[in-house]
Formats: structure tokens, C-alpha cells, sequence
């Protein structure tokens, strides 16, 4: 990795991608939400492993309808960045307020709840700064259909994890939505295409804690849903939490 | 992974995940679809590791409402895909015609067109013989939306690629598509959920090709729509192919 982030631009034509000091399977049980970033900006040949990996991802058909526009520090980036922060913020406080992560044990400074909250407040506060945001993008040559996210979330999830195998993380996040149209109009992404998400990138800044999901026997089922099959069991060492913002508190 | 496989059911809680032969990043690039399959069953501790990275996945708000239905060698499994394995023979045949397969060069036996479709011929034929047929389903909270597929085909592509790194492979497919409604009463599947795709497993039977996918410059743009940077270059040996069916031949 070090030797290649000095080739720039078009001559990694002629350089190979860089190894994984990760091994596959683990990758994928260790690549976690990351929203803390140092100011390091990712250079070109970690960009283009990144993106080469998103793009050689499955498709229907393999027609490859996904497309990702890349902003880093181009003109149109910073105004593109500086809409979809804007975005961010606003649609943060309204989760803040009506997920009453100030409410209950959000309370206490030291709880799961309040770190998290503060963790999204900084977030939404330095998106702008993020080094770069992706905006995957899914150009449809039919109708909207439930299945056509099959055809570009496949590839933003070897976008994230390409990013861990290069030391880099990000989060997958819909902070666009809200200006879509006006993003559209910036960057010259036809109407009819479907931005299917806001990532950002960055080099991790500080620890983090592990992945943490569902015990795999509430999420895998067998011949009848509800019923998991006895092999259907978290390997040791596994980190749960429940699902979902804190919907406990509530009504608190 | 060989002294795992003699640990099946609720033993494997105390079994650690198997570990990767395959990097992350070669993992992302070398993973395709597999549609051929040895009579080979998968064990129950290849099942768990595959399972439980595929719900290590992230999804919005971390709410995990992505469920996975396995089917093995159950006596509603067997139902479910002969069901499956009708619809797919229906939807292949109509894609047969449809697409061209048989014509212009595909009336050539050694063409790339007439080799797919007779690994389709005979995948739609023996799937429900595949080892495993897994349903992806997603527990709706909210109507319908397009973004929601960000919560479940991240741990589909998560599914796929550790499969890869067992030495198994894969296909995502929309085969349930016909039948859903059927599927659900048999499967006992609340009418709600949204069945996200069939994915068929088993050990890859002979060779297969590279990955092959349109070049990187096509699919990754910077400040502007079409307009790619000049670090989106393909690394060397990049096997490319061009999107979709065979279109070009669909009017002759």
C-alpha cells in the first residue's frame, strides 16, 4: 500500500492492486459504521482499489447499472458537499428529537445512547470535511422495482468493505435525499437515475468499538420462519446489541 | 475449515469462525456468480460462518431487518424449491427467446452467448438439486421505499463473498419472483416481508472464468456525470465484458 499511494492518476494503469493485510471472512465480520475521520485525504491509488472493487460487484444480468460519482476537493465537490451537510444536520435533529437520544439514559453523558449522540453531532457537523463522499448511483432502464437495490447495494458494500481492507471506513447513509434534485442539477446526474445513497470515507480517527448485531439465531431461520436450525449459533467472542435507534426511551 | 466440519449444530457455539485463504480485496474482485454445483452438501459449520457474516452486515439505524430463510433438505424445503425450480425453468425460457440466445452468435455452440446459455439451461434445470437455496427477506417497518434495499443486499453480497472465501460459490437471483405469495404460505413468511431475492449455494463444480465487468472508467465519475477522473483505471489484467444480455443481437 505505502509503495503504490506515490503513483497517482493515470499511471496506476500499469500498478496492481494493493494485498489485504485482512483475510476475507473476517472482513466481513469486523467491517463496521465508521464517522470519525483524521483530515488525511485518501490518495488516488487507495481510491482506485476502493472503486475497483465496488464496481466489479454482482448485478442483474450483470447489466451493471451502478455508477459512483466520487467528490473530493473539485469546485462542484465543495458545493455538493457543503448541500448534503446542510441536509445532514437537519435531518440528525429531527432523529435526535424524535428518537429521544436526550431522554432517558441519553441522560447520562457515559451512556451507550449519549455517545452515540454525540458521535452523530460531530458526524453531521464535519460531513463538509469529510476527505471524500460517494454518491452511488443506480440508472434504471425499467420502472422502480423493490429488487433493483440488488443492483447497487451489492456494490456499495464492497465499497465499504474495500475501505477496511485498505485501513479506511465509512458509512452508508441517505443525508442526500432531501436535495437530491438540487445535487442532480450540480453534478449532471440525469433525472432519472437513482441516487441510492451518501457515503463517506475517511481514515479512522481514535478507537471504535466492534461490530455488534442480533444474535444470528433471531435472523436465520430454517423451513419455517421464527425457527432457527440448531447450527444457527454466534461464534465466541460475539458483540450483540438490540436493533435499531432507542426505541425503549421513546415514550420516556 | 476441515476440523470445523465435523462440529455441526448447536456445538458450534463453541467453534470459532473458520479462517480465509482469500484477502479482502482479492476476495471483492474475484468473487462471481456460480451456477454450477457438485452433489457436495454444505456443513453445518460452513452454513453458520456464511450466515453469520452475512447478518454482520450494516443496515439503516442498525435495525438488522434482513432475515434469512435456509433451505436444506427439509420436507417443506423440498417444496419450496420445486416451486422455485418451476418458476426459474418459466423465467428462463421466456428470457431465452426474449434476449436472443439462439440467434446470431449464439447459434455458434463455442460462442461466450451460447455457453451461458447452456450453463442457464442447466442451472434452471437441477436447481432444486443446489446443495442450499437461501431466501433473503427484509422485515419492513415503513412502506415501501427505494432505499430500503440498503438494508438487506449488503448482507447478500456479505452471504456471497463468504461463501467465496469457504470455497463455495453462489448466484443471486429473482427466481421466487412468480411464486412469492406461495412460498410465503408454505414457509410460514409473514405477508408483509419483502423477499428480497433467491440465492442458490454449493461447492463450484469445474473451472469458471475471471470476473468480468465493464472497465472502471465507465462506471466511476468525479465533479461531474460521465466525465471520469483520471485515477479510474482498471489495474493490469482486468478481464472486461460488456453489460447486460446479449442486446445487440436482440433484432436480428
Amino acid at each position: 500500500m505505502e509503495l503504490d499511494s506515490a503513483v497517482s492518476g493515470a499511471a496506476l494503469g500499469g500498478v496492481a492492486m494493493a494485498g489485504s493485510d485482512v483475510g476475507l471472512l473476517d472482513g466481513l465480520c469486523s467491517t463496521r459504521a465508521i464517522r470519525r475521520y483524521t483530515d488525511e485525504a485518501i490518495p488516488d491509488a487507495a481510491l482506485r482499489d476502493m472503486l475497483f472493487a465496488a464496481t466489479r460487484a454482482p448485478s442483474g444480468s450483470n447489466r451493471q447499472p451502478f455508477r459512483f460519482v466520487v467528490l473530493r476537493d473539485g469546485a462542484k465537490a465543495a458545493q455538493a458537499k457543503t448541500l448534503i451537510g446542510e441536509s445532514a444536520k437537519g435531518i440528525w435533529d429531527a432523529k435526535r428529537r424524535n428518537d429521544g437520544y436526550d431522554r432517558g439514559s441519553g441522560a447520562n453523558t457515559r451512556s451507550p445512547k449519549a455517545r452515540m449522540a454525540r458521535t452523530m453531532q460531530r458526524y453531521v457537523d464535519t460531513i463538509e470535511s469529510a476527505p471524500v463522499l460517494v454518491l452511488p448511483c443506480l440508472v434504471r432502464y425499467r420502472d422502480p422495482d423493490p429488487m433493483e437495490g440488488a443492483s447497487v447495494y451489492p456494490a456499495v458494500q464492497n465499497l465499504m468493505l474495500a475501505a477496511r481492507a485498505l485501513g479506511y471506513g465509512g458509512v452508508i447513509t441517505g443525508f442526500h435525499r432531501p436535495v437530491e434534485a438540487r445535487l442532480k442539477t450540480l453534478l449532471g446526474i440525469p433525472s432519472e437515475v437513482f441516487v441510492a445513497c451518501t457515503v463517506t470515507l475517511g481514515r479512522p480517527e481514535g478507537g471504535h468499538g466492534p461490530v455488534r448485531r442480533r444474535p444470528m439465531g433471531e435472523l436465520v431461520f430454517g423451513d419455517s420462519w421464527n425457527e432457527a436450525p440448531d447450527w444457527a449459533v454466534d461464534p465466541p467472542g460475539t458483540q450483540h446489541t438490540s436493533a435499531g435507534p432507542p426505541k425503549s426511551d421513546r415514550t420516556t
